[in-house]
Parts: C-alpha cells; structure tokens; sequence
C-alpha cells in the first residue's frame, strides 16, 4: 500500500497575516504522515520592488520577472518567508527544510519562450526530482517550497506557486497517495459568490463542467481550478480547496474535487 | 577510520564578484568526499540597508541586528545569495541545499543577552544539530549555510558566517575528520602584510602566540585567527587560511594552523 502525503499550498496574503500564518502552520505541523507545504509570496513582493523603484509589471494576473523582479522573489519568497516559515514550524516540532526547485535540484523548468509576451526569469516546469525529495521525507524531513525553480545551468526561475504545487502533486503520486490542499481565503468553491455559507463540498469533472457553463467558477477561481483538474488528471487522487480551517482534522466544510 | 569532511567558508565579497564567485563553486564543486559551504553576506545588505532607508550600525566590527536588519539578513543571505550559489552549484553536479540554522534544525542560538551592547538579533549558537546534518550529507547532499540561526522558538537570528563554519567544525568533528578552510582575499596569513608572497605556510599554537607578541596578527586577523584556534582546541583536526586557489588539489601556498 502507499504512504500517505500531503501537499499543502498556502498563499501569500496568509504568510503576511500574523494569526493567519500562525493557525495555518499550526495546523499543518498536526498533519500526520509526510508532508510538503509550498508557499506564494504575497504582497511584500510588490511593496519591496516598489520600495526600490522596481516596476511590477503584470500580464493576465502573471508577473513579468526582469532581472531585478528575479532578484526580489530570491529575497522575499527564497530568504524571508522561506526562513520565517521554517523557523515557526521548527518551534512546532516539524522538521522544515526550506527550499527553492534548485536545492536538492527538487523541480527544474525552463524559461518560458517568448511567444505575445516575454515573461522574463519565469520558468514552466520540465521535471520533479522525486527520488532528491523522497530521500528528504524518509529522513524525516518536511520540505517547504516557495514560488522558484531553477534551470539545471544555474539560473533560477521564478514558478507560480499553485503550478508548483499541481506538478509536486502528479509527480509524488507515482510512489505515494497524494492529496492536494489549495488554501485560499474562502471556505471553498461557492455556488453563490455573495454566501460564504453556500460550499459545494464536492466537484467531478462532470460539474466543473457544467459549474464552468453556468459561470459559477469565474475569474480567481478560473485558474485555480483549471491547476486542480489538472493534477487529477494526471494521477493525484484527492485535490481539496478550502480556508486554512480545512486543514482541521474534523473539519469537512471545504470542496474536494476527484475525476 | 572517520569519513573526511571539508568544510569551506567564502565570504561576501566572493560572492559578489561574478569570476571570483565562479571559480570558488568550481573548486568547491570538485572537492572530494563530505563537503559543506558556508557565506558570508557582503557589502550586498547594507547596499539593501541603504536601498530601504534602514540604519546599518556597526560596533567592534559587528552588525547591530534590529527587526528591519534582520528580515534584510533573511532576504540577503537566505534568499538571494543562498539560492544563487545552490543554483550554480546544481549546474556543477553538486547535489546543493541552501540552508540557515533553522533548515532541519541544524543550529541553535540564543538572543545575545544585553550587556555594555545590546546587538539586536544576533545569536550566539548553543547547539549543532550534528545529527540532521548527517543524515543529509548521507543522502548525497551539500549543506550551504549563510550567517542565520534560530532559536528554536521561531525566532530567526544573525550570526557571524565566519562563527557558524567554526561552531560547524568543531560539533562535525566527533564523526568527521575535519579540515575547515577559511576562504579569504589573501594568499594566507602574511610575515610582511606588504607582500602577498610572504605567506607563512604553518601556524601552531606556539608561534601563534610570537605572532600576536610581534603584532604579525594584528587588525582584521584577529577574530580570524581566534576562531581558528578556538576551532582547534575543540578537536577540530586542522584550519587552512588562504585565496580561493587554496582549494586546487595541488596547491600548498596558503597558510595551515594546527595545535
């Protein structure tokens, strides 16, 4: 039978938020068995790059990474959350490890080609090292990911962190019973957008499609689950998308979404 | 017979300098055997400092660490610089993890308690966690250490790059026959500060202290050469101070200290 993991994607507003960040982290160092977390990177991002007079340009809700761009990811998303994050769960009793596509050469990409837009230092994943991240969990290890990858000829790249999340997820799968968590800020995909309280608890591919017909999974939502239903695709088992409070043991008022 | 472990300290400067950068990794890269790196910051963080309007306050030669100098430490070391190198090291076939001291537990520290000074976040290490080091050297791995520790609590902290190789040395060394190499602009420690060539090619405790009497030692080698000695009196095996060309299997120009 397969190990269990689970592979928790957390945004970036929730890093930058103390008590969120706290309950989040909290929450997933109580998840039993092995576990990977991937972070985004938030706002900080753009309030550093603006700081330094840095332009954040942005295509289709894409950031487009210059030279300069590539740097501040390195720094908020690489060194500050990474660290903070680690630090915080280590003071939990989990055995972080924090890491970028280049340490243990976890996640390679390439940068994307230029084709309408040049998204610069942006990689689009070619391959998951899964015996580098297998060894880290069997020594007990958690790894933590943020938003980057790396080129195998020493440039780093930066990678949506739900895309990272999605490829970790397909790749795992093949040796362990993966399921997916997108925390968000919402308790799930909602059938009425205004009603927090109108979760639907469970999605297959038959009404996504008819969700996506009746525009119910809108705008946000549109790439999220589009990363979803492509890990399910591709042999992840369970994706879930809920609040952090989905990470809660009984909790089940979230959205879990299957083939 | 103990397993050989090598563990390098570059410092910032290195780093900063795209050839000079280059060759260390390439000569790190080709060290035989267990091998861990450790780096400095550079003038990167006060660059950034300035950048961001945040005061760099110095005294004897150390960093004062507030809140704002801390996350700076965080992006700078952490992130920006750790990544890179790992990055780089990657493409070199060196299976590289950036770490801080909080990446697998791997080094505690207190807040450095208040005395005529109070030094901010900069931490003093109590522990190395010899035992999650080893379990990643095991694997294949290449630990990359920057000038951060935590302590256990969730708090990360700045400390000295040129303390953590030598507190790194001295736990490693129960299990390891070690040889810490401190990697400098020097060709080693000079008998005419004038003159690159006059490097005195062996240092023992007895000559150490002729030096410091005759002021050979003086200014910038002295926390150098303290650490050195405090390295060796603490089982470490043998300390190498010289230029990156120290790390070339035949080279024997730079300077070895034993007891």
């Amino acid at each position: 039978m397969k190990q269990k993991l689970s592979i928790v994607k957390i945004g970036g507003n929730l890093i930058e938020d103390v008590e969120g960040c706290k309950r989040v982290l909290d929450l997933f160092s109580k998840l039993d068995g092995n576990k990977i977390l991937v972070h985004g990177g938030g706002k900080k991002a753009t309030e550093l790059a603006n700081q330094l007079g840095v332009e954040s340009k942005m295509v289709n809700g894409r950031r487009i990474t210059n030279a300069e761009a590539l740097e501040i990811a390195l720094m908020v998303y690489g060194g500050l959350f990474s660290k903070k994050i680690v630090a915080k769960l280590q003071a939990l009793g989990t055995d972080a490890i924090g890491m970028s596509g280049a340490d243990a050469d976890a996640i390679r990409a390439h940068k994307r080609p230029k084709k309408n837009v040049d998204f610069g230092f942006v990689g689009d994943v070619d391959l998951v090292n899964t015996y580098g991240i297998f060894k880290l969990l069997q020594a007990g290890f958690t790894p933590i990911f943020c938003a980057l990858t790396h080129d195998g000829k020493g440039q780093m790249l930066n990678t949506n962190a739900d895309t990272i999340a999605a490829e970790l997820a397909i790749a795992m799968s093949e040796q362990f019973e993966t399921t997916l968590y997108y925390c968000f800020e919402k308790k799930g995909v909602l059938q009425d957008i205004e009603d927090d309280n109108s979760v639907i608890h469970h999605i297959n591919s038959k009404d996504y499609d008819e969700l996506l017909a009746y525009g119910i999974i809108a705008d946000g939502m549109l790439p999220k689950m589009h990363n979803c239903f492509y890990a399910l695709r591709n042999q992840v088992g369970k994706v879930c998308i809920g609040n952090t409070e989905m990470l809660e043991a009984n909790n089940t008022d979230y959205t879990t979404l299957t083939l």
